[in-house]
């Protein structure tokens, strides 16, 4: 049995030594350990994965770690085990491109997730849900009935016992009342390289400023728009000879990539957040 | 001998075609062609190269082109031979890189410039001018005299009959005083992908919005501060790892990279500037 | 109604004058136009795309082109109006991520082709050809039966009208006999960034050399291996903390997007060959 | 005072553990750790950066460490205080670009090294090691004189206490003889993307092929021509309008990065080598 334990603390002396011992008197090997030290923020960030012989129970030590470790060193941190399959709920508008690209994964076996549904504003994906066997739920969503909307995904959510969100390009902008349920647990993908053009039509904005590489990203929403803890990003090159269409044509393929690199890290245990910022563990 | 004509001019049928034929009636032979058509903005671009075995009367080549197509298209244009080297000027402050980066390429040969000075508002990189035998001149620049410095520089650029301005990390802003003088020739580096974090100090912009690459972007100098047309842009990744020291070596790399492009392209004759963008020709 | 030509011919004065010329006559617009020479074979290389506001008749164009231009400048050409949709055949094997990538860009309209069938020496990917209700065909090769197997291809391609087959990590070799009836007509993906790492197993031998940059090519199928004319290349990063497991998911996504890139550039009419090479046009 | 230990021994529960309650019985703070596991081979790496507060004995140190750990795990290892500046011998032919590359970083200091001569076997570049004021020795290298020139080459490498060789387009092949005496202490910059394209004219070879990204590589020199560990890759494109020429200036700017880099990681210790291959800390 395997386990990643995830740690966030003020930074010093001795955590590291601590911590492995502890994993050695439960049994455990060290496999993989990873740190690293935001000397500004002065904190401590740590990805460890053991293997333990034995059965592990869990609760057991989860209970023992908070009562010898988090408390000492003020640690935020959880635990993970591979046994477990991630519920991950995906909310699409139009577009499908990403939403081809994160189930064809899903059906190769390359992502450990379950995908319990698929929502939506609209009713135009609805067929590729059932190519892939998957059910959509169609919420849609007006100025007027957005608290009512919301109030009908999050139900959904609960009820399918949802882990965290992936906005495979949903084009809505979602409330506090979703972000506040799942913080740091909804990922979007905005299609240019944020900072710049954030907000609506980004590659029209991109081509009208003349730039020679786009690029996408992949964030954990906050209710501040575009602006929550970058995941990943990449770009690629363009030039005059580019229209706008083109930017959207290759764009398409940042984004598929970019979104799923981030859904597979987050999936992976290997990201923490603070202050705003990513902390991704190799 | 070899000629370099740059086009641009309202869209419409037939310009390839007149200007082929007139470049065979001058006894010339295209051995490049490139053009593109900017279908929203309705203007046509063309490169051209052309070869003539015989000696080329420009001043009668220009006058000819001038009367029998520029007018009837409506072309700005302009027709360069590869003999003449243009003279480049290259105003530095502190950072010593990229110079150190465009006078070894220009020693190597890689670069086709004559370079009459280097000129900068520090005396620090001096010892790098005499390395390379090069005229430096120091013109120091505070906001009292700002305009008056301005006006030594414009003597010394005209005195030396300077064709384009390299701002090597030059650090001050250039005003219109010296911009109007040379339009769609000052040549800046800035150290972000623009438009993110354009202005000061963009590595510690970056990183304290947690990007996960960094750019740098070579631009003409317009008035607006680094809003001009972007000729050249390059990224690297960055990670939590880094700091914001690691931004500015790494960064040092993009800016000697993406600088020495650009460059290389305006010395090429490959860029035309239009509606704030560029052409960049292949 | 637009028209894309290709030309490739020995290389001489007046090409591009002529063919513009000839375009005009029949009251067609060029709107786009690149070309290439290479010098050291002396050979001149042409893309261009002009637009008829009347009707075309095309037989008549090819027939007139043919006379005043092709024999005169011992062209090889053709020319493609923008209306025909040509007919790709998919080969696959057991892999299902290039399958899918391409069946999710042609299901979003993204890839301007008819796909009449999907071929595989094995069953198991059945089941994605009937998600997106594409026939499927099961052809069974093995060492004894290849020569009847590749009689039963050549027999459906055939039958439906293939223009051009995509193998889709096919993992079989395909003999001269189906590639002399399409000669550079079947584009492969092979996964490493050739010429390193040819034949079988490229993943493992790239690990095994301790690279730090792994690639995926594709190419037009020729009778050695591996060794057809580059459409289009890309690498990504990676490290000693990869295992072969995570060179291979790496791999995944370069092979999607190399793949259909170089399917994209074919379909496009942007790709030329010669001296087992290509001319990829903008 | 910092300390960096690197370490290799036999993947085994209980060294990180061991190592870090070592660390804090004397007196030290574990500020970094990154460790890897080669599972193929059963072998662990580790690097471990530890600070000390009072002044550190590490003579005493070393003694230590080598009783209580290296001998219990069978560690190869060794341990670097950030006090001492490396000595590193540049050898060069006639290309300049990686030399000014170097030296201009020297200069700048961001390279923490002493260079105590220039070594070559032309004269071609003795004006640039004048610009910098460093010594340059010119051994002339023949087929009948080669051992005897690299025993003059000991000498001097001997007589300035260089501790690492870059070879910075040395362009001659380096004997056992010296290799010996630097083993994983000589840093080539081959001019491809290894393992393609290994030994002579890899630009030509690169163009004849039609690739469409050339690369880079820099390895540390062992007896087999160009198939040392590899440190750092890179690789950019090109098409099929960049001639041989082109891809060498193209060329020349990926040579300086990658060999750059490649310096950097060998000075900052952050580079083991094990079955030919290497672990690069991040």
């Amino acid at each position: 049995m395997k386990l990643t334990i995830l740690i966030n603390c003020p930074d010093q002396s001795g955590i590291i030594r601590s911590v492995t011992t502890f994993i050695h008197q439960q049994k455990g090997n060290v496999v993989y350990l990873d740190q690293h030290v935001d000397k500004q923020a002065g904190v401590f960030f740590m990805r460890l994965k053991s293997e333990f012989e034995q059965e592990l129970d869990l609760y057991k030590f989860k209970e023992d770690f908070a009562k010898e470790l988090a408390t000492k060193f003020h640690m935020e941190w959880d635990a993970y085990t591979d046994v477990y399959r991630p519920k991950m709920a995906i909310f699409v508008s139009k577009y499908n491109h990403c939403l081809y690209d994160l189930l064809s994964r899903y059906n190769s076996g390359e992502l450990s997730v379950d995908i319990p549904f698929i929502l939506s504003n609209h009713k135009d994906l609805e067929y590729v849900a059932e190519q892939f066997g998957i059910p959509y739920f169609y919420i849609p969503v007006t100025k007027e009935n957005k608290s009512e909307a919301e109030d009908k995904q999050l139900e959904l959510l609960e009820q399918y016992g949802v882990d965290f969100i992936v906005l495979a390009r949903y084009m809505q902008i979602v409330s506090p009342k979703v972000i506040d349920v799942f913080p740091q647990k909804i990922i979007n993908i905005h299609h240019s390289f944020l900072p710049a053009f954030a907000g609506a039509k980004p590659y029209h904005a991109a081509f009208k400023r003349g730039v020679k590489i786009i690029g996408a990203t992949s964030h954990y929403v906050t209710e501040n728009l575009d602006a929550g803890p970058i995941i990943e990003q990449d770009v690629t090159t363009v030039s005059h000879t580019h229209s706008v269409k083109d930017f959207i044509a290759k764009g398409r393929d940042l984004e598929r990539i970019v979104l799923s690199r981030a859904v597979q890290l987050h999936v992976a245990r290997k990201t923490m957040v603070y202050n705003n910022k990513t902390v991704i563990f190799s």
